[in-house]
């Protein structure tokens, strides 16, 4: 079945319109059963479907049916590997098709700006384009199955607190550097069926009602062809919502939404225009989900688990593995001591709207003891949700952990530290974790720690008691399973990390500015979150961007930089050097070091992937185009390439380059339009007002106050407007505003 | 002669009122012969007098009239020592009357919030308090001798990059908190005879033509009752300035801008009201003057000169002083090597318009040869502008050093690199001068080094070469004879850092946000510029904030404070345990730790001297008033103190804290009023609105999830408003608008 959406145009009233544009309950859609247009529902993910199950709870955190929980976003992301989030994407929109879903409500591109956000196990990276090209992987994966997805949430939402009424104030070029670029990549690589505004202002102005935002910036500007629906509950004024380009409120508002919009049109603040646009995007979303919805279909549970457990074990990045300690050798060897009551009850997934019911859970205790010729002891070590040390429980952990070989010890942050709602307090991991760190170590220096939590922590007061460190993230529930295959060596650890793990929470640049008050929030560090900054303030790092270790290692050789235009290729060859199949990321940074305005020390630009066999050889080749070179201009409006020398750096990490060149670039040739309040150095600078001024000021007293060895700069540095009004300055008022109109004529 | 401005007014002309308005030349007003007005004369400052002789050049850069040149604000401000800027300004006031000057044009209170800033040697402090204080000392001296000051640059002028047009990109409570307190608590104490408006823009509008800045805040509520002045050439639009209160155009337009006044009048756009408001400052300001202005007076130079001296000794800081190095016995010992071409040709001041024709320079290097009753050898080492290193000049130093006892070290930036007019490229001294201190250090290590640096440089990679680091900033034309007098013990180093040192550039708050790009900058770090961002960041600093050694020690006891209402009395004794006299800096620092709202670590809230023989002890009490405790409360649009304990700090600076205690006090009782966006939270904590609420929730599902242990923290951050619009909520949303009506009612 499909719909005639000009001809239901033409038939609903305005009421059915208004209608339409409001949610029928939680997760549904209006149906308009007079011209038998359905309901469609849409419900949470975005890393496993959680349909609630039963009636509507009206606030949507009742149980949900099983689904696949796959690893949350800040796992995936540190896979790197669009390939696979696609194979993700695919699961995700079979499960739905299972549960008659339309839509699944994700991925979340936003950014990790605070390591405190509490949400930010929701999301991908401090970096716009890692963040960008997972998330079009995602949705592309979902959207092949005839299911839509919801990127979200556009834009600014960064944080927790306040989240509904927060303005993030910053200035343009930090929003289209980078809060912005990873909704456009998404856009305009997968197209997704909906985008959903977020909850707070920006700059003053709701998401849900700026035009700038959902009409000029979303469409105009990028193209996007779907729906914008809200956040539930983001709506603050439904009629401007709708002007500016919010399609769809939901959940239902019971009515208030839709009587808001009948009562703008007829007073005439709201034209029936917007209204039928927001209408038509309505059905054409109902339209285009309802060829997948056919009832009766199923899914793999047991597939998608093994592929949940493949993304686990992609998504774990080991930071450190001192003498080789891992892998451990799963034949033979002695006792192997698992301590932490998370190998037994893993901590897979936050909490909040994205909650699965996950299908199964593998605890790494049972996968481990499976798994391992060896004999495998555990001691719970302590209690997750308990911030007192349990004395009965460390003397057994000890005990276990001396009379192991070796002690793999399950740290991380319990359920209540980070969620959807709200953000942590603080980065580290519980006191009374660290203390049993100390103890298992004083009895076993031969120690593995594997952390679960959902954003960075702390590790430098404790991580030199580890010889090795896996960071987990939160793994879905095949994470298990995967740590096994990545402790015992069955999986090469091929994560690398999405986010800068920094020494200290106060080297973050949100310092002072997280999470703002009294309503506003600012955006002070500018561009400078994640690695931007910590390389701006030349601060050491526990672990930088890009960074993670394999068991085996990647030689990177034959750099060659191929410029056509303003698009360059990056060509170079990886070898395994090690004994190992390995899975190499390619991180390629561009530099600006001739900008005229200031640019981050370096930004990703372009990564890849080579799976190699030891001793094998790859060439990979990495494409730049002139977005990876350019800057947003303010005053200009647009992305400027400026002419000059870029420097390109290939590595392994953002402080691991291997590889360096340069590459000279025209630009596009922007020259900025002279002002009266443009400083003499610029009208001195401009190809054809320097010659003219030049020759305006002669040879008199001025021209040698300009080049005057010690006031000479601060002379050039005045506005030619103003050293106009000087007395027996050469060139007049009307003088400088006529030679703006000449030289700025085309 | 006084002027009877009434009648003055009354008989004025238009043309004549708009004329008035507009000055005569580059430093005088206009005269009104007809009705016997006289011009009145002008002239910048403000560590001395700069009157040029002869003719104007019309840019102001000639030549000026010999005065005495004090250290400029970035040495008197390490003095903490506003009675000696009161005396400074007393000699400065008479050096105006001897010249005829009406108004000396200074002192600069900005901000030092980037260490790179030109002209950070023209100003005191990165701390509010502490420049406010030395401004008013300095302009309570000067106008004690009947003559104006112009407190300048008002506002957010900080930094000389683009200063004519960039906007100044600041929250209000940003503003209210570091940028203006110092002017403010100069006009409130010293109400100066003029204030300076600065050339930049604040958020947008051109200081000059900022009827909030000008009128609403300095006016309204600080109660500034002088004349507005421009900075020169800082007029934009000169009508919108006349009715934003910017009384007085200089230098002269040429007409210009009285001419935009006159058009503007008979376009009724501007009122004649308010002209004749700016023609009464200009008449009061002459008429003030004049009593001051008779010919034929004259100041002695000589007592001047004593006084720069005494200055100079107060300003300079002993940064470290390994072994007691420092003092040198000038009677007797071995050869004192005087290295580095600074010693010979002393930098005591910075280049711009506050450059003075100083009526005498002292050499450290004469001065010393005259003070020690030892062998005294020189070697320049350098040429101060020259980026090359002199091997024979190097080898000469060498030489010099190691056939001494002792080599004291003049190192420093060339005047090429700070002025006004532009900012500095980078904070680190010459290379060459760097490599010529290992080659001297390598031959002598009793080493001392001496430091002539209008703002910090960079010291910690070669420091530890050094056994005693002097940093002297300017130190005006007594700089040589003071620096003889400290190295040998002839004065005891008072001075204080008034700006913190920080290791590395990188480590400032301003990375990528100075000087900004394309007409803005963005003041991102809000609160945190210096040792309020160091210590939020947890950095290491070089030395910090209030830091300086004495050739004494002192001892801090016996802290008591006492509270009444919300101002507190803090007293302590303080006891010269060494066996020199000295003078010791007290600082008082304020905490906030149950702050609602991000506040500093500590705030320097007071701070006194007690000067102290060998053993002596000495009770000292310091006031705090409510604005100690208090923040800007940007919705609430004033000053509030919340109730709660605040921690008082007492040190000797910023990180050696000595003494430190806690008081309770009750808070101004400001509760934030209810609105429907106010979360849930909010409204169960109001005292009249949460009984209220919970009446209305009762037993019911919502109570339940309100409460619940893993979702509860996240609904109650919903805004009631968005929550009454959820299917099913007990409190509709017309409920939440009468009940922030009722319980807004007072």
């Amino acid at each position: 079945m499909r719909l005639d959406i000009p001809a239901l145009l033409a038939a609903l009233t305005l009421e059915e319109k208004a209608g339409l544009l409001d949610g029928a309950d939680f997760w549904r859609t209006q149906p308009v059963e007079r011209l038998g247009v359905p309901g469609v529902m849409v419900t949470d993910g975005p890393h496993g479907l959680r349909k609630q199950a039963g009636d509507s709870d009206h606030v949507g955190l009742n149980d949900s049916v099983p689904a696949t929980c796959f690893p949350p976003a800040a796992g995936l992301a540190s896979t790197w590997n669009p390939e696979l989030l696609v194979r993700i994407g695919e699961a995700l929109g079979r499960e739905c098709r299972a549960e008659e879903v339309a839509v699944l409500l994700g991925p979340g591109v936003n950014m990790k700006r605070s390591p405190l956000c509490g949400r930010n196990f929701e999301y991908f990276s401090e970096d716009p384009l890692l963040a960008g090209e997972l998330g079009a992987a995602l949705v592309n994966g979902v959207q092949s199955q005839g299911v839509g997805a919801s990127l979200k949430h556009f834009a600014a939402n960064n944080q927790e607190t306040e989240r509904m009424t927060i303005s993030a104030d910053a200035d343009e070029r930090t929003l289209r550097e980078i809060y912005f670029p990873a909704f456009e990549r998404v856009v305009k690589q997968a197209q997704p069926w909906t985008v959903m505004c977020s909850y707070n202002k920006i700059n003053g102005t709701y998401a849900s009602e700026d035009p700038w935002l959902l009409t000029q910036v979303l469409r105009d500007e990028w193209g996007f062809e779907g729906l914008v629906v809200s956040d539930w509950g983001a709506v603050n004024r439904r009629d401007h919502g709708v002007a500016a380009g919010l399609d769809l409120e939901m959940p239902s508002s019971g009515g208030a939404g839709t009587q808001v919009v009948l009562d703008a049109v007829k007073a005439g603040t709201l034209s029936e225009a917007d209204v039928d646009r927001a209408v038509t995007r309505v059905l054409t979303l109902i339209d285009r989900s309802l060829p997948a919805l056919a009832p009766g279909q199923t899914f793999d549970a047991e597939a998608h688990h093994t592929l949940a457990r493949e993304a686990a074990a992609a998504s774990a990045v080991l930071l450190k593995n001192e003498g080789g300690l891992l892998p451990l050798d799963p034949r033979t060897g002695g006792t192997i001591a698992v301590i932490g009551e998370f190998a037994r009850s893993p901590r897979f997934q936050g909490a909040g709207s994205s909650q699965v019911n996950p299908t199964r859970v593998d605890s790494a205790l049972d996968a481990l003891r499976a798994a391992a010729d060896r004999e495998v002891t555990f001691a719970p070590g302590f209690v997750i949700e308990s911030e007192q040390a349990d004395a009965a429980l460390v003397d057994e952990a000890v005990r276990v952990a001396r009379e192991a070989e070796v002690a793999v010890l399950f740290l991380g942050l319990p359920p209540s530290y980070e969620s959807e709602g709200y953000d942590r307090a603080h980065m580290d991991l519980p006191a009374q974790q660290i203390a049993l760190l100390h103890a298992v170590a004083d009895a076993n220096p031969r120690l593995v720690v594997v952390l679960s939590n959902g954003s960075v922590v702390t590790l430098t007061p404790w991580q030199d008691r580890a010889q090795a460190v896996l960071e987990g993230w939160l793994l879905g529930q095949a994470g298990g399973a995967a740590t096994a295959d990545l402790l015992l060596g069955a999986a090469d650890p091929a994560g690398r990390l999405a986010e800068t793990v920094p020494v200290r929470f106060e080297d973050n640049p949100t310092i002072g500015a997280f999470p703002g008050e009294l309503g506003h929030v600012r955006y002070g560090e500018g561009l400078l979150i994640g690695y931007r900054w910590y390389d701006a303030h030349r601060l050491e790092v526990a672990y930088p961007f890009g960074h993670g270790l394999s068991y085996t290692t990647f030689a990177y050789s034959d750099l060659a930089l191929q410029a056509d235009g303003d698009t360059v290729q990056v060509s170079l060859t990886v070898t395994n050097t090690g004994e190992r199949s390995g899975r190499e990321t390619v991180q390629v940074y561009v530099t600006d070091p001739q900008a005229t305005v200031f640019r981050p020390e370096q930004e990703l630009r372009a990564f890849t992937q080579a799976v190699l066999a030891p001793g094998e050889s790859t060439s990979v080749t990495l494409s730049l185009d002139s977005r990876a070179f350019a800057f947003w201009h303010e005053t200009a409006g647009r992305w400027i390439v400026e002419g000059g020398t870029f420097g390109i750096r290939v590595g392994s990490s953002s402080r691991d380059i291997r590889l360096e060149g340069t590459v000279e670039l025209s630009g596009d040739g922007y020259l900025a339009p002279l002002a009266p309040e443009s400083s003499v150095d610029v009208w001195l600078e401009h190809p054809a007002a320097g010659p003219w001024l030049r020759e305006q000021l002669g040879e008199g007293m001025f021209t040698a106050m300009l080049s005057d060895p010690t006031n000479g700069q601060m002379m050039r540095a005045i506005p030619l407007q103003r050293l106009s009004r000087f007395p027996g300055f050469p060139v007049t008022e009307p003088d400088v505003d006529a030679a703006v109109q000449r030289f700025s004529a085309r």
